[in-house]
């Protein structure tokens, strides 16, 4: 069976760069956004519809007068995205020994046990992260002041345990569910972080 | 400044054992059952008395006739085996280099930046560890039940949660509270890593 690493991580974090370093170091296949381009050819959809809606779960708020919100499930609202991502995500898997970050990989791919990695950071670091490690000016929040890119991070993480939550039934970023969960906000270089990690696969 | 190793524990995951190799390896002082000793010297009480009273919130509980239970913090009880706790820990971590095993040593240390590890793992490895590495009978659950045993284990760690939560009022074995988290049911040999964890103090 190929041995298989699946990253976890806040928005923020270094996740991806640690998942880069570790594919580099152990000669693992890695997969990040590579799923949502394989996606895109085999549906026809745009790549930017797809990110959204494979990273969102398919719901939406209805406010009611109890003061409560409910949400109701959609049910074919991105429901052909989300199993073209199973799909692809098992066949991957299934080719090499790999690195995939993200998209719930390590609930998908349970009963392969994969090394299972979840990066994570103080709300500082994310910040500073952002700003002088991202590759683009979105990212960078290079319009934003630091209030509002620490807000829009936190956001952003919000989601993403809202889709893993819903998707897995599972608590994003909670111990059990990770074999080993880092703090790159003391665990900053990631380079030396994934040498010490490559040792435990 | 020296630098510290904390570790954060679950009962059965092999913390222990992960703290003395650390400490081999990196050459730093390891200090767990010492500071209880250390504590009997300086009071008088005896060790069984104080492991009891160190390890444990200083309450009682009232349960009445609604349903719940309310917990009455009794002032004295322990406060002076908590005080020395205190006291000695940050003598230990002034004296040199060192790796401290549990106390919520990570909390009274924390202006000194230690390094915070949490170890934990899954009930069935807990048991087996359990079963198979510990030194004397009791730690063995030598006249137990798988089930008595992990019920055992659990309590146990049950306690130690509530000791961590009364005294820092954070959350134990909370990933945002640790550098780094490691789930010995995948990470099982703790020699190894012991030495993948000494690369990045």
């Amino acid at each position: 069976m190929n041995r298989i690493i699946t990253i976890g991580r806040e928005f923020g974090s270094g996740g991806r760069e640690l998942a880069r370093n570790l594919a580099n170091i152990l000669g693992f296949a890695y997969y990040d956004r590579e799923i949502i381009a394989e996606i895109a050819k085999r549906t026809s959809l745009s790549e930017k519809y797809i990110q959204n809606v494979a990273e969102h779960r398919p719901v939406i708020p209805f406010p009611i007068h109890t003061g409560r919100t409910f949400w109701a499930v959609l049910p074919d609202y991105g429901q052909n995205v989300q199993q073209e991502q199973h799909a692809i995500i098992r066949e991957l898997a299934g080719k090499s020994d790999c690195v995939i970050v993200g998209r719930g990989a390590d609930y998908i791919l349970r009963d392969d046990k994969p090394f299972r990695i979840f990066v994570y950071s103080d709300a500082e670091s994310k910040l500073k992260r952002c700003r002088e490690n991202s590759s683009n000016d979105y990212e960078k929040g290079a319009e934003m002041s630091d209030k509002e890119l620490a807000m829009r991070i936190e956001q952003i993480n919000a989601s993403r345990a809202e889709y893993y939550e819903f998707y897995t039934g599972q608590e994003w970023g909670g111990r059990a569910n990770y074999d080993l969960c880092v703090n790159t906000a003391r665990c900053d270089d990631l380079e030396k972080l994934a040498r010490a990690v490559a040792t435990l696969i």
